[in-house]
């Protein structure tokens, strides 16, 4: 075992609740926390995976290369543990998303869409004959999948798809054409040079008539060969900011046929004479889209924590400065500020995952109704869907960039691994529905439900809508965590009934409704986050007291602790909302200012025994500033002797250029 | 000329004032503008120097080569320019910066320290001596240098630094040592393969005692072989989130000896004895730190200018969704959340520059009255410069990630350019000072000011901190920009008062001042912020009060919708800090509202034109989503295809390891 820094073990001994109890209690029980490190055992410990040099001083042809070769190498095991009766649809996600964030995979795979799109797509929306005669390919790898709906021209707007596929009845065949060059597919992970098959979204065309996006299975590559088939234009779409190992593809057809059981009929059909049949459960499309959302936010969490894992420990390792003259230089987590920037993203990571837990509970439960023909809550789900996604991805983009500059200079070396994780997390607040347009689909939802609110009974996380003081009035401020919880609540109800009743106002002076709600979307936009923010603080503070009952004291206090903080933060940088629409006043503020700042120095003792708590190996943080020897230095260091210009002590390039240069030759 | 998108055209017809009016006044002057158009055509138009494969697609190290052939073609330009008498000291931060932006150096460049700080260092620190036997090598790049102060372990805190400069009066020589691994410097630019000279920073010991750092000029590397001298271990740190072709370096030294006058000696000696004579004007130092604050403020205008001028043009561009049914698709835009996300960013470039500008005045007022002998404002200066680096770069940073999210996904391919733009300026939120730690600097200054409040007489920027109201009231609030920049300034006094009353409260009661102080400084932090945002606005509402006078109605007309956009959004953002210091009530609040919704409103028709007015070339912006013509998709192809990747129709790994694992032979 490699030494140990000694200000962090110093840390791990002044721990004063039990570490291990925590990880559990992340993990969701000994016996899943036994399943992960087992997983992670089989999964990290194949060093052959690992490249000698890192992949970030490669060209970004090679990256691809290195890429291919190390998913090929991970998806083998995968699929021998598969074989071996180790792996099935219901811990793939885990598998997979312990591979994605190792370093073997660390800036993404071109083929783990084969896994989250491709596979899924045929599952939710293939009938039976499809699935039996797909799936099996495509589970055995037999062929290899992306999903292509996003075009150049075309993203949020899913109606705006230009893509057309035309049946033609007398070869029984669509027609699958890019009559334009925004009509190309663009950004499809794995597409550019992986993939041999494709779900395609376009407009279906029969007799004459466009029924609308659909989806279909397009085969784009050559099974032997690999060649593109004719007609089709596909290749790569360049370097992105992050995932450059993913391989985003772009996609044009030139009038392609494919075979009429090639579009997904699971919801829809295309009879032979090019009879459309309408889907008699379109609604249950909304499931997948609303699955997706909830494993982007516990994406996010495990960013997250790898994020706060790097900078506290960094924090507990730096020393910088002094705090009283001539004492020795302290570490930096002991200032104020410091622990302002991290404890926040400490406490976010319990609250972004109970939240995600509890998101995953309610969408199995509605999506029972929904298979049941109930659809009541349908629109309470999508709404609630949308806000998580937008809330949880851009909070953790800015606290990943929080982590990232709280590590000062040695943050924006990539060997930190901040930057890497900062370009997977940012990446999040624009796919799966830009962040700026859910808000306002939950805005919509939300204005909806407010001009209902005496007319239909309110679904749960709404309930609070109705739970109003007399107008003008508003509940007493109390310096409480349930005083806050209901504080936002008051808020977002506030914020809610302003814009409905502005909206109102301009449509009675004559404007159309579509122009008062564009005008107020700006603060439709606060009045989503805001219920957002009423969700995630009330989810987790009811399920921490919850949790509480069945962990120790020690355990216990810190849980309340994370809670209070998380509150009072968001307090503090709400405040202008709260003195707006609650009773809060001036005292109360300053109070809230001194419980935050103990609330901070309570938690400064535990602060690197609750990163280790997350448990990552050094495998998954990857990070010379995060590993748990805290030997930052040494690593920094090491890191930077394996770039390849170091190997030779004079660069070719003096003797070609400087040195006439330096001489006045050029 | 190429055809220009239609919508962007109508952008530019429906524009209400005179582009070039306004080119002119960001330039300050037609001859300025000229000047620069020259410069442009000159530096620009040698096209031999831009790479037909992007540098994004390739090796750290070729990236590198790269770097230095073109810097080489680009500086033996200058060069020859010098000698034609067309650069000098007055314009070479000019020169330097337009190319610095270009596309030939758009990832930084390893001779840029040179130009930056090498010779700066001479000129600043060395005697007149010194001055003529180097700065003429430099001026003439017969040596290249940089400049080494950050350390492994030390950036903030330079009294920490380790490396030691040892006086030996019997060689008449210092020794250069990096006593641990931690003293190593890390970061300066093009030490690790370019330069052979560096001025290093260093603690002076001469007699047994140390004197704290100082400046040492060494040759790292022999003039004629390029190899590292003995005893010097020097290399490159490794790739970064940006500025990848700085080749930032690492340099340690086993005991190197440099001659006596390699000390700079303007403000300090050591005699050839060992004699070590004190600086009599070590103050003067503060004036070379001021002056590069003033100047990262100027590069983040330019950074800022290019990010919003990209995302406006796209915006203008791309079309996406409905305003109302049935309607075709819109200009994203014209959705309010967008101009909500891009004006602010036009309005603060102006703000930012003016401010820039008004600082630059300001630092050169100052620094004569430094060499007269007059510290009376050196503080101030100082203070100010601080919270200015710290406000603009954060400012601006988060700016920036706004207008590439405002570009949605194709924000987040590097050939928008927004990514690379996000890198060089979140890096300026840690170098020069990390931005917490100046903030601190800053309130410290508040502080003590707001002590002093009846003993001493107040500098100008402070002098708003005695037009306090009675304790406990506040001035009326006002609707108006004057009534907004009054409620800030009410803001930042309560705010340090604050600070300073709790401060003083947890002494009493037997804490000591710098727990205290450590304990306040989160709120320390944000009462230096919101002193500087009383700053830039009156800054900024000042000047263009002074600048209306002399310009068409039209463009008074837009100015001043710029400063009521930037004073309502920051306003808005700042609400709770108003509402708790400021007699504003929700009916104020529901007025800017609307006022701002307006102002958003007023400025759409102008948008393209107030980015057209920054003038940029589109070798300058390097943007796929902004160039002049608007062809964003047609570019965001061509881009595409310049990937390696696109050039052979089937990637070697299909055949090593695809096509085996999908055979299920791997």
């Amino acid at each position: 075992m490699d030494r140990i820094n000694k200000d962090l073990q110093k840390e791990r001994d002044q721990c004063t609740f039990n570490i291990q109890e925590l990880t559990t209690l992340i993990d969701g029980g000994t016996e899943k926390t036994a399943e992960r490190k087992n997983r992670e055992n089989v999964l990290l410990n194949e060093t052959e995976l690992f490249n000698q040099v890192p992949d970030e001083y490669l060209s970004h042809k090679e990256k691809y290369e290195n890429a291919v070769r190390q998913s090929v190498a991970v998806f083998s095991m995968i699929r021998k543990m598969q074989d071996e009766g180790k792996m099935n649809v219901h811990n793939y996600r885990d598998v997979i998303g312990c591979l994605l964030g190792s370093s073997a995979l660390r800036d993404g795979s071109p083929l783990a869409l084969h896994y989250i799109m491709f596979m899924p797509a045929i599952l939710n929306q293939g009938n039976e004959e499809q699935q039996v005669k797909w799936i099996s390919r495509a589970w055995n790898c037999s062929i290899i999948g992306s999903y292509a709906q996003t075009e150049l021209g075309h993203g949020t707007f899913i109606r705006g798809l230009e893509t057309t596929a035309t049946y033609d009845p007398a070869t029984k065949e669509f027609i699958l054409h890019s009559p334009t060059l925004t009509a190309y597919k663009w950004w499809p992970g794995g597409l550019g040079q992986t993939v041999n098959y494709c779900i395609v979204v376009a407009q279906l065309y029969t007799k004459g008539k466009c029924h609308g996006v659909h989806s279909f299975l397009a085969q784009i590559r050559d099974e032997d060969t690999h060649l593109p088939l004719p007609g089709i234009k596909v290749g790569e779409i360049g370097v992105k900011l992050g995932l450059n190992a993913v391989n985003n593809g772009y996609l044009g057809f030139d009038n392609v046929r494919i075979p009429r059981n090639h579009l997904l009929m699971k919801h829809a059909q295309v009879l032979e004479d090019g009879t459309y049949v309408k889907s008699r459960n379109s609604k249950l499309n909304y499931g997948a889209m609303v699955f997706v959302r909830v494993v982007i936010v516990y994406d996010m969490v495990n960013y997250l924590s790898k994020a706060v894992t790097i900078a506290t420990r960094f924090s507990a390792v730096r020393r910088q400065s002094q705090l009283k003259p001539g004492e020795p230089e302290c570490q930096i987590l002991d200032y104020t500020t410091q622990q302002h920037k991290l404890f926040i993203v400490i406490a976010a990571t319990h609250a972004l995952r109970i939240t995600a837990g509890k998101l995953w509970h309610t969408f199995h439960e509605i999506n029972e109704e929904l298979v049941g023909g109930n659809f009541d809550r349908l629109a309470e789900l999508h709404a609630l869907a949308c806000c998580l996604k937008a809330v949880s991805t851009a909070d953790t983009a800015a606290y990943v960039e929080r982590c990232r500059l709280a590590c000062g200079g040695h943050g924006y070396m990539l060997s930190s691994n901040l930057p890497l994780i900062y370009g997977q997390v940012t990446a999040a607040c624009t796919y799966e529905g830009e962040n700026t347009v859910l808000l306002l689909q939950t805005a919509r939802f939300l204005a909806k439900t407010y001009q209902q609110l005496n007319s239909k009974p309110l679904t749960p996380t709404v309930a609070y809508l109705k739970l109003t003081p007399a107008k003008g009035s508003c509940n007493k401020w109390s310096n409480t965590i349930e005083g806050i919880v209901r504080g936002f609540q008051d808020v977002a109800r506030s914020k809610i009934s302003y814009c409905v009743e502005n909206m109102t106002k301009k449509v009675e002076s004559g404007m159309s409704f579509e122009d008062a709600w564009n005008l107020t979307s700006v603060q439709l936009v606060g009045a989503a986050e805001a219920h957002c923010r009423v969700i995630i603080m009330s989810i987790f503070y009811e399920e921490i007291q919850v949790l509480a009952k069945r962990v120790s004291a020690e355990l216990k206090e810190v849980l309340y602790q994370l809670v209070d903080l998380y509150c009072l933060f968001w307090t503090l940088e709400k405040l202008g909302d709260l003195l707006l629409y609650t009773s809060i006043t001036q005292k109360d503020v300053e109070r809230l200012h001194l419980w935050y700042e103990e609330t901070l120095t309570n938690l400064r003792p535990n602060a690197v025994g609750l990163v280790d708590a997350f448990d990552f190996r050094d495998e998954m943080l990857q990070s010379t500033l995060g590993s748990y020897d805290g030997r930052v230095y040494e690593r920094l260091m090491e890191e930077a002797l394996k770039s390849p210009l170091n190997a030779e002590p004079v660069n070719e390039t003096f003797h070609k250029y400087l040195k006439p240069f330096m001489q006045g030759k050029l």
